[in-house]
């Protein structure tokens, strides 16, 4: 059982009737019942919340950020106007272990950005053509009941080089259609959080209600979830 | 729930008396004791078994290791008489998912080095000073419930160099009264096998009696546990 | 400057036509022109040997092998011909710090075998489509010079899971054009010794006469040329 | 041959006495000294330059970045002093490919913490202590022409936790007279740029003086000078 808060910029919906016709109630509630239920219909038993960022500190107060075991983030067209005093927050809450997905665009979020180092750039191409994630450690937890591959009809290349530090493990490799690679499913730890990022999620096709995806969404979550550790005790000693 | 199988050479404690006073039924059974209590008195919900050298295919048939979710392993005097094709097995079931856990001088033990592809060469000396494991990574769920280091007031000394692959994470180094340290807790990942060397273990020092000892073994079992995984399928493709 | 042997099993080019019309002097003869001189036809200044599965020792004797700084390895169809003291000798050399290049189907051979402690195992097809290699890491040396992929038109697919350990570093990743993809530049360290898997190298097209697949086994020369070090010192202290 | 910039803070030196007697002329020119000559007193061949805190734009302009190969970085007192335009010019030069070496108390300074993302907060004893580094990767150019360790009599403690990333390689651990390891020299790639923490260098100290901390510096240097790679082109592709 996990706090998972799931972060959306939600701009996209609201402003574009291409997306809107995909994700009426904003991607964050696609994604929230992606994680409520497993493939077979059954419910998860995790506590599933939302935030915006129209909302106040874009509904990431220090109360939610305390309580919240794993934080989802997508983001777009407004990176920009993520204040920084929450960016730290973010960033400090997963140095003490909270958990952190990052999806899609979020590769260029302030928070993604501030814990890797990097500039966090690559190369993309909306072109509508075919994804394939192939997993490259079947071992992985992130890749439980998976098949071999993933297939998404249709969607957004990202193409290699992608401007982040190595991957403490890398999950997934994505073949597209056009004939670039990508790194799709990443690893990172970072102080006690463990962050993953996932590439599919372009806000015109419908990736969150993709049954494969929904159910690395789920096994992200499981996997980024702390436990206790052990002391993080800084400063002068005796 | 894991099945867990502890194997133990059990040489030293049959035929050294200073052994047999510390580890009277085996080191194996003080593991054992160790994996089936949680340190406030409570039952684990392990299935543990045992295995030594001396029964047939050293305890460790094809079907027990089939059965077997992690495999504890401690051996030090007769290495190498433990058979290669019990070591073939042994890798394929780690390669397959089965966790390994190596103790102390089984940093030679043939399914050690046969993993990691290295000597597993170190320096050593037998001089019953203090040691100190520093937790190093304080979010590692092996970590768990530790405080920021685990005090052992006698033990022989391990140095580096320790000449293993770079870990994949280092959960514990170890500081000695003599002037030495080791990297002496360290995380690997071989096909979809989770393997972790500890350095404690010593078979003339009641090290298995002690109570973060004990923790740090469950934490790894539990870490070491196999998730299902998607597909190994290896050959020729359509 | 670096002395080189390139190590060839160099059968089937005396035992099928078609491999001997590409190679007609064996492979690592024009492996071994392509590291004799830069892309511009000025000549490098490595010494550079071949050794063979069927000359004496597998032309792999102490002597030479301790003069050798960086060993390239090509086998294929008769991996298990190779002597395992043979093999000995190559990991201990390589521990010790002499660089190690695996090419292609050497994935299979004992040496790499023995230093990695998995199957690498893979998928294949021989369907003679077309392979890039996208460089994910630019700012490593084995990528010096190169475009932002290489391209080769014709070859065989080799596919993930790749069942070796998450390399050290990640240079290539292959897209194949029948929908697959694979890590084929990875780096590992076992020991003092550097190691580079390759993957481009199939005996029936005439990969290594193309310009960008010599530059890397250039590149990757340099990188695994040894540096001294300091004292790999193991055993009993005072 | 390098072209190195010694960038530091410049402060105590001016302000301390103590300080004063063992850099009178800054720390930044002992490190010169030790950068611009070998062991045996010949002549390195790298260009070097020192840059401070006070200096208009602390030195680094534009132009000394650009032309700048390796970065060393001494800073303590002031660093909340350093400006942030001037920490977005050093991290996208170390993206491009210059190499950062960052000294001791550098730990806390801007672009480390910017690099790695974490607190790059430790534990830390003004004692006075022996501390004594051991060489963990015997094999690691910045190990080239050590003893197995380097035993530096007086310093002050750092102890872990060190909360920085895993490193990519980790080449030293200390061991501290009064009971505390520390990971003391660390390796990471940031984009196409190396990054080494190397731990040793307290102000009242003659660190710098030390043969052996000289000749880590200057393997340090040549490891981090970069190389050519291969182009680095983000963006939207045809």
């Amino acid at each position: 059982m996990a706090t998972v808060t799931i972060w959306n910029e939600f701009r996209h919906e609201r402003e574009d009737e291409d997306v809107a016709a995909v994700y009426p109630d904003g991607m964050h509630e696609t994604i929230a019942a992606g994680l409520a239920e497993h493939t077979d219909g059954s419910a998860t038993d995790h506590e599933i919340h939302t935030a915006t960022l129209d909302e106040p500190e874009h509904g990431l107060t220090t109360d939610v950020l305390e309580r919240t075991d794993v934080l989802l983030w997508w983001g777009h067209e407004a990176h920009d106007e993520v204040d920084d005093g929450i960016v730290d927050r973010v960033q400090q809450r997963v140095l003490e272990g909270m958990g952190l997905i990052v999806l899609h665009s979020g590769h260029y979020s302030k928070p993604f950005k501030r814990l890797l180092g990097t500039s966090c750039s690559l190369q993309y191409r909306e072109d509508g053509g075919t994804e394939r994630l192939w997993v490259v450690d079947p071992g992985h937890p992130i890749a439980d009941g998976l098949e071999e591959s993933i297939e998404l009809p249709q969607t957004e290349m990202y193409g290699e080089p992608f401007d982040v530090p190595e991957p403490d493990r890398l999950v997934f490799v994505s073949w597209f259609e056009g004939g670039e690679v990508f790194r799709s499913g990443c690893c990172y730890r970072r102080g006690s959080g463990r962050i993953f990022y996932f590439r599919p999620g372009h806000e015109t096709y419908p990736i969150y209600e993709h049954d494969a995806v929904r159910r690395v969404l789920r096994n992200a979550v499981e996997w980024a979830t702390p436990t206790d550790g052990s002391p993080r005790t800084f400063g002068e000693r005796d």
